[in-house]
C-alpha cells in the first residue's frame, strides 16, 4: 500500500471550469500534483506513463486557455490522455484505467464529452479535427478545434493527407505538434530528422553557406556584416518550413513544460488565428518522474510499479511469449537464409523485430508509422527475390489492406505477414483487438492464411513462411504467453493446406483455427466424459482449406464446430462455404461456428472475454450440448 | 476503317535496345510516331489517352538513358504506360489494350519483364521502388530504380510515407515527378499548390521581402546591390524545397517534352546520383493531340474515337448509370437537408459528386487521393452532427479500411458510404474490381451494409442512408447502367434489416444481394419452367440480416442459394453463419453460396465474366439443378 499523494490544489479542480478559476502562477503547482496523481494511479494499474507525463503542462494550458468541451480537444493516439482524464471529471475513476468496467486507456467518446473524438491508433487527429473545424465553419459556430499530435505520428501518411487538405481548405484548425522525439521507439524517417533540425534551430542550416556565397559575390566590402546580417535576418525568410509550405501558420518550437511559453502562445492563437495553425511544442517524455526520464523507452507502457524505485512488477511467465518465439525463430531462419529481411512499422520491440535488428541491422527496416508503405516496400523487396517478413499487429495491418490486395496479392508476391496481437488483447481494448485479419486475408485469391495453435506451431509457421515462395502467406498469433509445449530445435516446414488431427473421436468434431485449440482439447475431455466421443483438429490453414480432412470430419461426425478468435467471415465462413457448396451439409450434418461476438468488447482480462464470447472450454461444450439437444448443463470434468 | 499511321522510325524500334541505337537527334521523330501509333490504337480500343500522350518523350528518354529491364522502371498508377508498352515488345498487341485476352491497361508483371512492378491504384511506385533499390543495395547489384509518379499521386499519404523512408534510408532511388497539374480531375491540396509554385519559379517568393528586411538592417549603403545579390544567390540556399527537407536531391523543374532537357539530366543522374533523387519534370497531359489538349479532362479516359475530329463513340444507354442515379438522389436529399455533405477522394466526376459540388460547393469536399483522411474527416463531420456521404469506389475504400474500423465503426459514427464500382468493372480488370467490401464491412459490429438491386433501389438507399443516423451505413452498386426500372419521384426510407420477396415459390429460394437479382429472376423463370417452384428474395441488407425472412426461406424450401457479386466472406457467409448457428441447417436443408470465383479475373466484358463466374442466369440454374440432382441440363425458357 502506498499512500495517496498530497494534492491540495488538484483536490479543488475536478473540471476544466475549476482550472480556469486558478491563477496562472499556481499552474506549476497544479502540474506537480497532476503528475503525482498520475504516477500513483499508473503505479497501481499499469498503462501508458511516459506520454502522459510529457504533456501535463500542455494539457493544463489547453484547458486553461480554451473553452473545452465546447472547444474540441483531440489527442492523437490518446495514450497521453491520463492527465486530461484527471482534469475532466474522471479523477475518481483514474485507478480503474484499463481495468474491466474501468476507464479506457485511450480517449473515448462514450466516456466523456471532453473526448470529442476517440483514438488509439496513431495519426487520426488532424483528419478528425479538420472535419470538426469544417463543421464549425458550416454551422457558423465560433469554436476552436485543437489536435495534439506527436512527432512520431507525423510519419504516417494519413497525417500528411490531413495537413495537405487542411492547408487547402484554410480551415481554422489548431494543430499542436508535441515533439518529444520519441513515439514508442525512437522515431525514424526524414520527417523526424527534419523536426530535430527545426527544434535545434538548425533549420536554415544553409544560411551560413549562403552568407559565404553572398560574400563572394559582393566582394570583401561587406564581408562580416553581411554574414551576420544574413544569419540575423533568417527568421524573415518565408517558405522556410514544410508546414508553412503546406499552408499552415507555423509557431515554435516552444518549451512545452513552460507555462510562460505555452499560455501566451495559446492565447494569441485562440484570439487571432484565422486559418490552420501549427504550434511546435517540445516536451520530454516521462518528464518529472526520474525513473521514466532515465529509461530508454521513457516508461512508454508499464506494468504496476513501485513509485519510489520505479521497479516494475513482473508476472512470472509460464511459457515464452508468442512475440519472442516469433522473433527468435525468425532470427534462426535469417541466419540460414540471407534473403530473409524484416520490416516493422515503428514497432521494433512490440513485434520482436528488434532481435533481428540487433543481429542484422542492414536487413531490418523500421519504416515509421507507415503501414501502407511497409507493405508495398516489402512487395518491392519480394519482387527482387528477397523474403520479406512484414511484421504488423493484426489491427494495424488494416492500415495496409489495399496494399496487401493491390501490391502483394494481385501480383502473387511472396511477402510474409507475421500477424501479432491476433484476437483479444486485454487492457488495450477494442481498438487494438485483432479481429478481422482472417476474413480480409482469406477472401483474397492465392493467399495462404495460417494461425498458430501454440508456440511450437508458431515456430513451424515461421519456417514454413520462410520456405514458401509461391505467393503471399500470413500467420497469426496472439498477445501473451504460449501454452508451455515442448519447443523443437528448429521449426518444420508444414505442408500447405493440411491440418492435423489432435484427437480422434466419432461423434463431435471440433475444428480449431489458432490458439483456441487448447480450450477445444479441454472441451473434448468434457464431451468425452459426457459420452460424446470428440475429434479435435487443428486446421492450421484457413486457406487453402484441408478439403480431404474436412470432408472426413463431415462424413463421420454428427456435428462439426469451427472455433476461432476472429470475426464472422473468416475461418468458419471458409469451412461452411466449402461444406455447403460441396453438398456436405445436405444430409443433416450439424454445423456450428464459434467466432468473436458481433460487438466491440471493452477491455478486460482475456479469460473473461473468452468466457463472454463463448470461446472457452465451457462455451464450446455448451454449443455442442445445445446443438445436440443435451440441454445447457456443462460438465466440468478434467 | 482508319489507315494505320506512317511510322518508319518506330517500325525499327521494337525494344529499348533498338531505341538505344538511335541517335539523340532522331528522338523527336520517334516521339511523333509513338504518339501517332498510340492515338490510333486508343481510338480503336478506348482507354487512357491523355496521361500516355504526356509522357511520350519522358518514356523514350528513360529507355534511351537507362538499361531497362535490368534497370527497374516503375510507372505509378500505370495508366500512362501505353507508349512504354509500344516500345517494349508489345506494339503488335497494342490494339488489344483492355480487351479480353489482350494487354492490360496498366503495367503488369505477368505481361513483361519491362513491367517490374504492376500498378493501377495510385501512389505505390515510390514504396515499391524503394524496396527494389534496397534489394539492389543488399545484393550489391549496381542498378538504377526509377519511379515515375504524377503530381496528383503525391497527395496520397502512402507516397509521403515512402519519401520519408527513402530520405532516411538514403537509398539510390530516382523519383521522377511527372507534374502535369492534373491527375484525373484538377488536383487539390496544399502540396499541389506548392508544386505549382515550384514550377512557376515562385518557390522562394519570400526572398524579395527578405532582401528588403536585410536592406533595412544594413542601411542604405548596400541597398540595391544586396537585394540583387540575394535574389541571384537564392539557389544556394538549402532547405528550400520540401523534397530536400525529406532528404532528396532535387532537380528541376525541367521541360518534360524537351529531349535537350531530359537526356542530360537523366544521364547526369544515372552517372552521379548517390542517394535519393527527385527530378521534377513538367509535362502537358494530352500533349500532341489537339482535341485532348483542348479538353477539360485532357482525354483522361476515352471511348473509341475518331482520330481526325476527336469525337468519341457513345454507346446509347438503355437506362441511367448507377453513378448518375446516386448523384441525383444525393442532390435531391441534400436540397432538403443541409446537414448532408459529400466527400470524394479525387474522383468528383467518377463518383458523381461533381453534381453535388456544382450545387453546394461549400458542402462538397475533394480531399485529394487520400482515402484514409477522407474517411476520418467524414467521421469528424459526423461527430458534429453532419451527415457525410463518403463516396468511394469499392477498391479504393480498401485504402481507408482501418479508418472505417477505428474512427467510424468503433465509435458508431453515422458516416454514409456509397460504394461505387462494386463487383466486376470490365476493362479495368482485377485491380479495380470491387470484390471485398461486403466481407470487410459486414464483419464490423454495428455496421449497416446494403446493396442496391437496381437503380430504384439505389435511390431508396440514398434516402435511407440520409435518414439513418444511428451508426455507419454503406450501400454498394455496380459500374454501368441500371436495368431500366421505373424510377420513383423520391427514394423511400427502407426498413433497416428487411429484405423483400420478389416472387414466391415453394421449392427453391434464390436469395440475392445486389444487382444479380435480375439474373435470379430470369433463372427463376427457367426453374419454374422445369417444375421447380422458385422464390426470389432481394435481401437488401447483408447486415443486419432479415432473420425472420431467412428462417422462412429455410423452413419452407428444399434449397436456398445465396447470390452476390463479391468474394467469399460476405453476404453468403453471413447467411450461412446465421442458418448454421440457428440450427436451420440441421435437418437437411440444401444451401449453396454463389460468390465471385477465388481467382483474379483479367479484364473482359462483364457478361463474359458473370458467365465464367457462374453468376449469370445459366450459372444459377445449373447450381440448383446440380444440387437437386437434376443433372446439368439447363432449360432456357423465357
Amino acid at each position: 500500500m502506498t499512500s495517496t499523494p498530497n494534492t491540495p490544489l488538484l483536490d479543488q479542480v475536478n473540471w476544466p471550469a475549476d482550472l480556469r478559476r486558478i491563477d496562472d502562477r499556481e499552474l506549476p503547482q497544479l502540474a506537480r500534483e497532476v503528475r503525482d496523481e498520475m504516477i500513483d494511479a499508473v503505479s497501481k494499474t499499469g498503462g501508458h506513463l511516459g506520454a502522459g507525463l510529457g504533456v501535463v503542462e500542455l494539457t493544463i494550458a489547453i484547458h486553461k486557455v480554451f473553452n473545452t468541451p465546447d472547444d474540441r480537444l483531440i489527442f492523437d493516439v490518446g495514450h497521453q490522455c491520463y492527465p486530461h482524464k484527471i482534469l475532466t471529471g474522471r479523477r475518481d475513476r483514474i485507478r480503474t484505467l484499463r481495468q474491466e468496467d474501468g476507464l479506457s486507456g485511450f480517449t473515448k467518446r462514450a466516456e466523456s464529452e471532453y473526448d470529442p473524438f476517440g483514438a488509439a491508433h496513431s495519426s487520426t487527429s488532424i483528419s478528425a479535427g479538420l472535419g470538426m473545424a469544417v463543421a464549425a465553419d458550416l454551422s457558423a459556430t465560433p469554436r476552436n478545434v485543437i489536435a495534439v499530435i506527436g512527432d512520431g505520428a507525423l510519419s504516417a501518411g494519413m497525417a500528411y493527407e490531413a495537413l495537405n487538405n487542411a492547408g487547402a481548405l484554410d480551415a481554422r484548425l489548431i494543430v499542436i505538434l508535441n515533439d518529444n522525439d520519441m513515439s514508442i521507439a525512437p522515431p525514424t524517417g526524414a520527417m523526424s530528422a527534419y523536426l530535430a533540425r527545426l527544434a535545434s534551430g538548425r533549420t536554415y542550416m544553409g544560411f551560413r553557406e549562403f552568407g559565404k556565397k553572398l560574400t563572394a559575390y559582393l566582394g570583401k566590402n561587406v564581408d562580416r556584416a553581411i554574414t551576420r546580417a544574413v544569419e540575423h535576418a533568417r527568421g524573415y525568410v518565408t517558405g522556410g518550413t514544410m508546414f508553412e509550405e503546406m499552408g499552415f501558420y507555423h509557431i515554435g518550437p516552444i518549451d512545452g513544460h513552460s507555462f510562460e511559453h505555452l499560455l501566451p502562445v495559446l492565447r494569441n492563437v485562440r484570439d487571432n488565428a484565422k486559418g490552420p495553425v501549427l504550434i511546435h511544442v517540445v516536451t520530454q517524455k516521462g518528464k518529472g518522474y526520474p525513473p521514466a526520464e532515465a529509461a530508454a523507452d521513457k516508461y512508454h507502457g508499464v506494468n504496476k510499479f513501485d513509485v519510489i524505485t520505479g521497479t516494475q512488477a513482473k508476472a512470472k511467465p509460464n511459457a515464452p511469449a508468442y512475440t519472442s518465439v516469433f522473433a527468435e525463430a525468425l532470427v534462426q531462419e535469417a541466419k540460414l537464409d540471407e534473403k530473409i529481411v524484416g520490416i516493422t512499422a515503428a514497432m521494433p520491440s512490440g513485434t520482436g523485430l528488434d532481435k533481428l535488428q540487433n543481429l542484422f541491422p542492414e536487413r531490418t527496416f523500421d519504416v515509421g508509422i507507415a503501414e501502407q508503405h511497409a507493405v508495398t516496400f516489402a512487395a518491392g523487396l519480394a519482387a527482387e527475390g528477397y523474403k520479406p517478413f512484414c511484421a504488423l499487429y493484426s489491427t494495424f495491418l488494416q492500415r495496409g489492406y489495399d496494399q496487401v490486395v493491390h501490391d502483394v496479392a494481385i501480383q502473387g508476391l511472396p511477402v510474409r505477414f507475421p500477424i501479432d496481437r491476433a484476437g483479444f488483447v486485454g487492457a488495450d481494448g477494442p481498438t487494438h483487438a485483432g479481429s478481422f485479419d482472417t476474413g480480409f486475408l482469406a477472401s483474397l485469391p492465392g493467399f495462404v492464411v495460417m494461425a498458430a495453435a501454440d508456440e511450437a506451431e508458431l515456430k513451424h509457421m515461421v519456417r514454413t513462411a520462410a520456405a514458401y515462395n509461391d505467393g503471399p502467406i500470413s500467420f497469426r498469433y496472439p498477445r501473451g504467453e504460449g501454452v508451455g509445449v515442448d519447443m523443437p530445435e528448429r521449426g518444420e516446414i508444414l505442408e500447405i493446406g493440411k491440418g492435423r488431427v489432435m484427437k480422434q473421436g466419432t461423434k463431435v468434431a471440433l475444428l480449431s483455427f489458432g490458439t483456441r485449440l487448447a480450450d477445444c482439447l479441454l472441451a473434448a475431455e468434457d464431451l468425452d466424459a459426457a459420452g460424446l466421443s470428440t475429434t479435435v483438429v487443428d486446421a492450421r490453414f484457413a486457406k487453402p482449406l484441408d478439403h480431404d480432412l474436412i470432408r472426413q470430419l463431415a462424413r463421420h461426425h454428427e456435428i462439426v464446430v469451427t472455433v476461432e478468435e476472429g470475426a464472422i467471415g473468416g475461418f468458419g465462413s471458409q469451412v461452411m462455404h466449402f461444406l455447403a457448396n460441396d453438398g456436405l451439409l445436405d444430409s443433416g450434418l450439424k454445423i456450428r461456428s464459434l467466432v468473436l461476438p458481433d460487438l466491440w468488447m471493452d477491455q478486460a482480462k482475456p479469460e473473461t472475454m473468452y468466457a463472454k464470447a463463448g470461446l472457452d472450454r465451457a462455451g464450446i461444450v455448451k454449443t455442442v450440448f445445445d446443438a445436440l439437444g443435451r440441454g445447457a448443463k456443462v460438465g466440468a470434468a478434467g
